[in-house]
């Protein structure tokens, strides 16, 4: 009897990363820097100082290839890292394709998606300069889970302000963020200034990402002990995700595999940034044909509609501005169940390398993500975010087209987290009643 | 610097378990056999035939110490097994205990849940002798799931009865098993005369899995191209479990440790016997002083507070008579969140083994059991399910003995299951609104 077919590319807990990979080292071109909203001059290290530590804001702008990482993070990440590389057997069969499909599982981790690996670090950053309580902000609600699970491990007072979209739609997740010991707040809230303008314009606002974050942000600034924690975007998040790419760099060999796709969906782009950056580094070399595509969703196409312009990270304007794509922001993007999506804007390091041509994107309507979803569970046994359902559209559709050319092409993508919290989307889904929403630009500045 | 510690212990696909441990080969004493409930005589092969494919009711019965696994089901497996095992480090520093806690965790299959060990195996002996539809129950949702999901790799048609209490406090996981494209109906149901005759005597009746078995054997009985499938108690289940176990052995060999005690919670005794019983093999020959200790809800306590005699598996009596530990077949359990330990009898061979005086048992009510899962859930980063917080507590509780002690004790538990399903019960104990119910023997029969 032949041998089985391998499917779990499993690593030794020590092989897992010991530095993070730093992109801005191996940059053909330098990112453009974020400007002040007054003077439109670069902003220096202390515009920054109000809401992070100091060794956080040195990695946003730090140019070292390799960052190390501290022990008491790589120990906290023992929890759940290394993740496993997933060789997609049933899929493959059910798809009939000769592409060989990978993907890395971040569902593993305990807020159930890639936010930990952030999480954790930006937790031990501020508890080592003696910072008390964390604030951020969350759509979906798996980085508000991810900060909350941080917190209780280094003993960090967490408040959450949740998307009130998710909030409702969700309340499980809030009470799993209530479960690790942290406080949920749903945005827009009357709780800070930026939340009551937004009440103001719009009572009825299902708010967004770009509203919490000014909620969160302003309570940083108004407080000095405590920072703010963001989930995304910033050079020092997506920094932090890429042990993702790194362990799968090491199991795609084991895998006797290389990728000819990198697959990740995107909203600010961590978790496509996490899987992708270290594999991006030889083609940044030239030493590489592999192709990386960013995936989201078409109602909030910010790569793929968005305009490449200096933009506010946040929605009251609060934020340096940042050189992004952008649909502007004062847009409100549709209530998809993909919440952790839904964010005007996308990092500026993978806008750079976007319009720099080593990435491309793609967006898709959220029916046809779900169809991908429900048959990758029933092939692999894993029921998918509604966010990285993108992810394995996109997969699927790599592994089709490979039919249709006879090509064997190998396809990694980053499964980013489990559905297990999304169940009332899934419900949705299967009674026909989701909508595909049409992106509709709006570009009017919210009042301020 | 010194070597971090090892957390997890992971065994390479290969070490995927070839045969099920069959602990019957090893008894003292044979176990006492199932009677027909009108000649009170031990019942043959055939009056199982309309419920069970031939190859089960073989296994039931057996004798073999080892029954090989078809490589259909271990190719299954390999979707989520060989699982963890992990050191609960971090539960471990909290308690500041000398003990050292090991856990395996059995949340990382698709159910999230021990459950599809049997369900995958039970779908493919029942796809290898033609059927092609599959009826069960379940309580807490975890097995109605795991047979969902095995029903869809193997291409069966599944209906699943569920506890009405589970269906309305547990709506998600009724959406899971659908997402694998099985049917769901609360249970009791009018669909069945077993049903509608419990609800002719209650109306308002909350379930329990005894009915929801009455109404499943049935509507297997009245149709010839289904079958039946029990998530737990028979001979067959357990057998299917004891993966997990013969995994643990090579895992805890791999950590250079012995468990000192073995435990896991106990509903039908499934998840327990399939940690327990590898272990039990060295205990029975006489060459371990390894303690066993199964965990059962106070207000269901059927190994501490049950009879030990002959006994119905259902409700309604259409079962054949079990020798068991019970509460009596008419025995309503309390609506307590851990659903899947709401059952009035225990395993036949859970119970022969614990009269046989190796195993203990110890029974806990839920608020303790939530307060244990919320600790090792901010140390570990895994939100148990309410059944596996039994286990956790009564590990704990071994831990503070030990640290009493100064002794050094070796734990072993197993996490049957996650609790991303249970987040209404975790807002219930938060907010101090969960009951402690107590036992109360309910000895009249049910009215039939």
């Amino acid at each position: 009897m032949s041998q089985p077919q391998q499917r779990r590319f499993m690593l030794p807990e020590s092989d897992l990363p010991t530095h993070f990979y730093n992109i801005s080292a191996d940059l053909p071109e330098p990112l453009p820097p974020p400007l002040h909203p007054a003077t439109k001059e670069p902003i220096g290290p202390e515009a920054l100082a109000p809401l992070f530590p100091m060794e956080l804001i040195k990695q946003e702008v730090s140019q070292e290839r390799f960052i190390e990482i501290p022990e008491e993070v790589r120990e906290a990440y023992r929890i759940y890292r290394p993740s496993p590389l997933i060789r997609a057997l049933g899929l493959e069969r059910a798809l009939d394709t000769p592409a060989r499909i990978y993907y890395k599982y971040e569902g593993v981790s305990p807020a159930g998606s890639h936010k930990p690996n952030t999480a954790i670090a930006q937790a031990f950053y501020n508890k080592a300069e003696g910072i008390n309580r964390l604030v951020t902000e969350t759509g979906a609600g798996q980085w508000g889970s991810a900060l909350a699970f941080a917190g209780s491990l280094f003993d960090l007072e967490t408040k959450v302000f949740m998307v009130r979209i998710s909030y409702e739609q969700k309340p499980y997740r809030r009470s799993f963020i209530q479960t690790f010991g942290a406080t949920v707040v749903p945005s827009p809230s009357t709780e800070t200034n930026a939340g009551r303008t937004i009440l103001e314009s719009d009572p009825d606002s299902t708010g967004s990402l770009g509203i919490a974050i000014s909620e969160a942000v302003e309570v940083a600034a108004t407080h000095d002990d405590t920072k703010y924690c963001l989930g995304s975007v910033l050079n020092h998040v997506l920094l932090h995700q890429t042990v993702i790419g790194q362990e799968a760099i090491k199991q795609m060999a084991m895998a006797g595999d290389q990728p000819d796709v990198v697959i990740g969906c995107a909203g600010g782009g961590s978790n496509f940034s996490g899987i992708a950056f270290p594999f991006l580094r030889e083609k940044l070399a030239g030493n590489s044909r592999t192709r990386f595509l960013a995936v989201e969703p078409a109602s909030c196409p910010s790569l793929t509609q968005g305009e490449y312009r200096y933009d506010f990270g946040d929605t009251i304007g609060s934020t340096p501005l940042l050189k992004m794509h952008t649909l502007g922001n004062g847009f409100r993007p549709a209530p998809i169940h993909a919440g952790g999506l839904r964010y005007h804007g996308m990092a500026p390091m993978v806008s750079h390398l976007y319009e720099l041509g080593f990435i491309e994107a793609r967006a898709y309507a959220q029916n046809t993500c779900f169809e991908a979803a429900i048959q990758f569970a029933r092939t692999e046994g894993i029921i998918p975010a509604p966010e990285a359902s993108h992810a394995i559209r996109a997969a699927i559709d790599e592994a089709l087209e490979a039919r249709e050319a006879a090509q064997e092409r190998v396809i990694l993508f980053n499964l980013s987290g489990h559905g297990y919290f999304d169940m009332a989307a899934y419900d949705a889904y299967l009674a026909g009643q989701l909508v595909d929403v049409a992106y509709e630009p709006q570009r009017e500045a919210v009042a301020v």
